[in-house]
């Protein structure tokens, strides 16, 4: 049996980000040399998540509008008395998910024709970390 | 160590559908020969998810209705510029996360005593898939 | 490879809480023996999910604050016509997804600074199961 590690860093630009990571989670399956298995890519931080979904820029902003409207940007949370400002990044992240776990079959992500891997950042502008964990044979 | 790949092709009836498929993953489980390990279900289209819910018909209006009212079909998406009319269906794949990751022990799916395994179809009336990948000794 | 199992089970005083968990799925961790490979804690009822958030008091009242706001307890629901009462909580678990999936790297989970694992019990006030499943090398 074969286990493989790898972690990507991201810093983004804006606050929030949908990042197309299929091509770096497909390069650690190549590195890890398993032919079946698993692959876990799961957020390190509470306000990012690892989506599915399509390459299309007019989805990406309807998906955008929809979680914004679910889980506001705004002032009045409760965690805010911390001095945060993103608890809105909190719950954008538990309504997506954090991670998803990807099969590889024949040496490669077993994805759907229209299945591409993103991060997405709900609260960016600094270093966060994404972990992919590779086991299989 | 064991690996095994099914798929399942679903082709609904209707455009939104909730499908039982716990003996289907049953059986993949049985195929594999594997006792103690995980298996992953996981749709393969950006318009379906695998949930695990309870059996109930009044339930399974509650959780449409639940939907519907937080992830409405209407118009007015982005994405419909392409020509699509289902951008209410990527989003509530999001909603509902595309996949599930389910324990076998002893040979068994070792769920909970209400818990069975839907394929719910959001965008439906063509052939999707989903992929059975199960790994263990 | 060496697979491990374990299982917790829950009574709650309250109808609704957050109890983290994260040393109880460390230690199961250490039980296993497992240095490389994947942990999936996993709730055995439709009613109660696993979460990983910030373990910060403000940011749990925000949580449960938008999570009755977006599947609220109330009387309407058609699965409450089985004499249940708790359909709310099963759309809760739909919501917040039952599980999560952890990478282990050296021996210990791979968790990012603030993670921290949760079970979120919607209904309650009565024993409920989760499972751990670690398998590895």
């Amino acid at each position: 049996m074969k286990t493989y590690t790898k972690y990507l860093t991201f810093n983004t630009k804006n606050r929030r980000e949908l990042i197309k990571i299929t091509k770096d989670v497909s390069q650690a399956v190549e590195e890890s040399g398993v032919q079946e298995g698993l692959c876990l890519v799961s957020a390190m931080h509470l306000t990012a998540s690892i989506i599915i979904q399509d390459d299309e820029e007019g989805l990406h902003e309807d998906i955008w509008k929809w979680l914004e409207n679910l889980a506001p940007f705004k002032p009045d949370y409760n965690h805010h008395k911390t001095g945060e400002d993103n608890a809105d990044a909190h719950l954008k992240n538990l309504l997506t998910h954090l991670q998803v776990v990807l099969p590889i079959t024949k040496g490669r992500l077993d994805l759907g024709p229209w299945q591409e891997i993103f991060y997405a950042e709900y609260d960016g502008q600094r270093p966060k970390r994404v972990i992919i964990k590779i086991i299989g044979v």
